[in-house]
């Protein structure tokens, strides 16, 4: 799938079929929205495929747990919308009760960019503050650095997963060659470990949820998982949040293209004021024939983000007929990240991050 | 180099070639016995080859300590000679006070082997009695089962070492192919972080005693530690115990071909009686014209491991002129194996684990 699309032009559908994933349909929904409040990612179809995510609620409705397991590559700065993957995170712990497990690959990223390696440590000692300034519970969360705190059942995992997995098929999945290093052809096995923890340390299956870029890594995890007497993983596929310019994915490799939690607020508007913008050429244009909101970046990020249901119908009809502009919605989504950047800064300067040590 | 050559065939000047490896020369030997106890091993001739173990010697004669490190691929039964080895290292802790590092690669007996992760384990256990009954002080000994308790140094040690290592490396020194699993691809750099560990955690140059079939392993550790800012260890390289049929390799794959320390007498004395003989070919020739003690394996034995050089050189003149009988040699082996494992048997009984625990 190519990335230099527009988001706009991304073919979901297609996405599906490619990955052989099953769609996250109104049944889905249904079933959740019956017992539990359905979250904005749900309703909002950012989260648009799974696998085996129906198993995983039908069990759970039946009175068995799930884990929820989301890692982190640690890095410089952290985009808005990994925060709000992880606030959805948080909302499966407090809604489902889940434990969740958050592994950091500060051992990945050492291996696979020219970082030190107490560089790579203090990443994700720095990026583990922000996730759990969101306000996870310790009781029902752990972290984990794999250069600080390796758990000696991770790496057990580890190995039993690296014994089903050959070179081969690590060369065609994620493209590695004779001339990677060994920690790199070995690191999916580490992967599959974190993911698998807690269905072996609780039991539980375990919900990966998972931008779909990322989905061979799961897969992987799938594969192995019964080889090893464990229960696969379920996992829901995320859309790609848009980039700053508007194309399908953002990047952390080009600091422009992304708001990061740690921006100034300078930063932060002058980014948002640049978003690629679907209204009309000028305001004149705009207030007489309206807008394109599907092509807005700033109102998907309201949608994905920050609005309710009701919210984002009301705004995309709004710019749709030319009654807001571009600048009234950019400003609203600048007020609405400066809000959610205070509330984390500030929850971030109590956090302490041993208390959630695995 | 051809392992199924006798024993006796072996050429070590041209191993030594081969492996650019330096010989231990007098000079070295001296350099010992000026100041301590030369070890049987040295005086033999059984370390014949070595890397920067002058180097180590003299930073250890000017005040430096050093480490051992010697690691053990836990297996169902020991060889005599693996625990020889073992004692050597303990006269290594006794007379130059080195800390001993004995970490248990259960991971690769795993990766490699088709035996269960319990099994795995089970058996680092049972071998750890055996080694640490010689003796070891628990004071300056650590050991440690990768799956069992697993450093968080040496993980780290490990995935800096990966860092530097490629796939093709590794293809190239240990057959890998890409139907291997990306356990034993990464495995050298677990490896090569056993052997670091002392460096990182003491500061030491570690000394790695070793079966110069095992060389390549420590070379790549050599490769790879100035590239992680750590000390090359150095490296002492023995000859092979002969089989009992007198090959030059010992197999642990041939039980009926090694002797083992769990073997019951009866079955020690039936290998010992049917070791290679360098004998006459009956009673009566052998009185006659002698017989070649370089080419008898019992000999050979009690050479290395039972008799001080005093006592060496008379069996060995006696056996050439006819004096001693191959089965008198025999029989002498025998008695000395058995008084070897009636003391470690016992002494394993007492040993304690936990106490030794890194």
């Amino acid at each position: 799938m190519n990335n230099n699309k527009m988001f706009f032009e991304v073919s979901y559908s297609k996405a599906l079929k490619e990955f052989g994933a099953q769609k996250i349909n109104q049944k889905i929904l249904d079933k959740i929205s019956k017992k539990k409040k359905l979250h904005r990612f749900f309703e909002s179809g950012f989260f648009f495929a799974h696998r085996d995510f129906d198993l995983l609620l039908n069990e759970y409705f039946k009175g068995r747990n799930f884990s929820v397991v989301s890692g982190r590559g640690p890095s410089e700065k952290i985009h808005i919308a990994h925060l709000k993957l992880f606030e959805f995170v948080k909302y499966l712990q407090d809604e489902f009760g889940a434990f969740v497990f958050i592994p950091f690959s500060d051992d990945e990223k050492f291996l696979d960019r020219n970082i030190s390696f107490e560089e790579a440590l203090r990443l994700g000692e720095e990026n583990a503050k922000y996730l759990l300034a969101l306000g996870f519970s310790p009781k029902k969360t752990k972290i984990m650095f794999d250069f600080k705190n390796i758990n000696q059942d991770v790496y057990n995992i580890s190995i039993k997963a690296a014994k089903k997995t050959t070179v081969s098929t690590i060369k065609a999945s994620m493209g590695r060659r004779d001339d990677s290093n060994i920690g790199n052809m070995f690191y999916p096995a580490m992967q599959a470990a974190h993911i698998l923890y807690p269905t072996f340390e609780r039991g539980e299956r375990v919900l990966v949820p998972i931008g779909m870029d990322q989905d061979v890594f799961v897969k992987l995890t799938r594969d192995v998982a019964p080889k090893i007497g464990l229960k696969k993983p379920s996992t829901i596929l995320s859309k790609f949040t848009p980039s700053v310019k508007g194309y399908a994915k953002m990047s952390a490799s080009s600091p422009e293209d992304a708001i990061f939690i740690s921006d100034s607020l300078q930063e932060i508007r002058r980014k948002v004021s640049r978003m690629f913008s679907g209204g009309g050429e000028t305001l004149e244009l705009h207030k007489k024939h309206g807008g394109r909101p599907e092509r807005d970046v700033a109102l998907t990020y309201l949608k994905y983000y920050f609005l309710n249901k009701k919210q984002e119908e009301k705004i995309f009809e709004d710019f749709r007929n030319g009654r807001i502009s571009s600048k009234e919605v950019k400003n609203l989504l600048f007020e609405k990240i400066k809000k959610f950047k205070k509330k984390i800064e500030k929850a971030k300067k109590k956090t302490n991050i041993e208390k959630f040590l695995l």
